[in-house]
């Protein structure tokens, strides 16, 4: 266990640890107090069917839905909707390889699945909050392998799902892309085959993780509009200094490692023998497909050719210079259309 | 100076080493008895006046124009022209760092600018072979850097122009890109600041860097398509371990830094105080701009944009599934698209 004062109520601010008891994993092995931490905004009703349940992507926390996606001004309104924000397993908040008891601990961590992560969530809302059924599920990047994870696995609990950039099968794109992040971080001699006493020591390989984002994540035309400089950088350097490699600097190396590994192996076809018509098929819920048009590792036609596949849904593409990024809500122009489309989504019939 | 058996004739056939003398260079310092490799295809008539010069791109070599590109039954047709390829400076072939002499070689080599290496063209062309014009000069990616360069340095020497998936100024997309595929190299302990004894001791580095151009160097749908399958690989991974990484691992670290640097630093606006129009103004080629449409990190927009300031120009995009690797010609689709263009360029006034 190593103390990172990134993953504290000081960062993140208020989240509430929540234990779901031991989680089976489809890996073999468990998790034998599995804790995920839990923002919640607004109140649940007597009928306990408000809830909308939101899923976090790789190395992200609630902490970006809570400043930039929930407000009353936003679709995610806490005065409409009971809002929890469910941290994924391995994000540093929930049960993760840096907060693990010993014998979980670091390079000892076990393999996790989105799968699994799922079947945390259900259990978590079912027995702590008796939510049984979802108005939404929306989620971007991982978060939305974890919101079709939801429709297919248990489609009758999800009245909508909204997944922003990302896909229910990963693609091998995005599983080499996530390689070359893996190991830019365990080329890191600091890295010690895991067993680093700081994330500090693993500075170099997450800051060579960092500039790969930096290629991938944004799209070419963030860089050559110099769109950072939106965020009062003056120079490149300066945004990459002070704004994406600080970014992951401060993570914990196996904590990503751990959700990178989540994140290869998404792929809801699981369900169903490795056919993709048939687990799509099963959605029932009313699915807004959302991937953002400059995005270069989910774009909108991998997330297009899903989308056809699922009975009652709607492609709709977002439009962000930032690419995938994007889903910071950086650019004015972004969570506009977010609140559109998912307002319309959640006043229709499911 | 590190005897690396890739960079032989054995591996590249027939070409000549033509000293050009001393070559000053625009960071300062020089290249004493600076050795261009060069490979001719056809015979120079006595009017030297159909000579073509091809330019080389980033770990490529006059090899891949022989095999690919150039033969009677292709527009760089050997029985109507005099073809010219230049290896560029850095290359492993001509004078590089792991080849130079004791007091240039390895971390001790200079930084070479786009504009050396056609500085250096020039004066072989003129100097050994006694050609002042040159019916086009082509190539791709860095090769594409240098055709611009050409155009913009020597713009009474080119009569056409045709930079393939290339850009004349670099993007700062290019620039993070290729920092990060440097990084894979310098991150090595084996490279050790540039002093390793052999090309095997940053083997993993070099793995690291092929890994990367298998994210941006090919389209999402290369992978998704398995469009590897047709180079007879029956999984991802033995596509990776069989083609892409050797391709890599047999080069020397250092003369991928050295192109790396140029790369990152090609700008034909050094000729004009910064200024693009300026620059692609100079241009009196006849010139077509041929970005590839799947290519990640010279994206036909960028392509387009410098097209649209080259005065007797016009944009021909070709398709091709593999992105900008499509410049290895597997596609069987490739070829005659580049062949229509180059010849029907060709055979107009120029």
């Amino acid at each position: 266990m190593i103390d990172n004062p990134y993953y504290t109520n000081e960062f993140h601010g208020e989240y509430e640890l929540i234990s779901i008891g031991q989680l089976d994993l489809e890996e073999g092995g468990s998790i034998p107090d599995c804790q995920l931490a839990v923002a919640t905004f607004g109140t649940l009703n007597d009928a306990k069917d408000n809830a909308i349940l939101v899923t976090t992507w790789y190395s992200g926390t609630h902490q970006i839905f809570r400043d930039v996606y929930i407000g009353p001004e936003h679709a995610l309104n806490p005065e409409k909707y009971f809002i929890v924000v469910i941290n994924q397993i391995g994000n540093g908040l929930s049960t993760s390889p840096h907060n693990a008891p010993d014998d979980l601990a670091m390079s000892k961590f076990p393999k996790v699945r989105i799968g699994d992560d799922v079947v945390a969530q259900e259990r978590l809302l079912r027995e702590h909050f008796g939510i049984e059924t979802l108005q939404l599920v929306v989620g971007g990047s991982m978060g939305a392998q974890q919101t079709y994870e939801w429709a297919v696995r248990f489609p009758d609990k999800v009245e909508r799902a909204a997944p922003i950039a990302g896909t229910a099968q990963n693609t091998p794109h995005d599983f080499l892309y996530t390689h070359t992040l893996n190991e830019a971080i365990r080329s890191d001699p600091g890295w010690d085959g895991g067993e680093y006493k700081s994330n500090e020591d693993v500075k170099a390989g997450l800051t060579r993780q960092a500039d790969i984002w930096g290629v991938v994540g944004f799209s070419t035309e963030f860089w050559k509009q110099e769109v950072w400089r939106a965020l009062e950088f003056t120079t490149m350097d300066e945004f990459l200094d002070g704004f994406l490699r600080p970014y992951f600097t401060v993570m914990d190396p196996n904590d990503l490692l751990a959700m990178a590994w989540k994140w290869q192996r998404g792929d809801v076809t699981r369900h169903t023998g490795g056919d993709l018509g048939a687990a799509l098929g099963r959605i029932t819920a009313k699915t807004f497909v959302m991937p953002i048009n400059e995005d270069m590792f989910f774009p909108p036609r991998d997330c297009a050719a899903e989308q056809a596949l699922v009975p009652n849904s709607e492609l709709r593409v977002v439009d962000d210079v930032l690419g995938h990024l994007g889903l910071f809500g950086v650019a004015p122009t972004y969570m506009p259309q977010i609140d559109q489309h998912l307002k319309e989504l959640l006043d229709s019939d499911a």
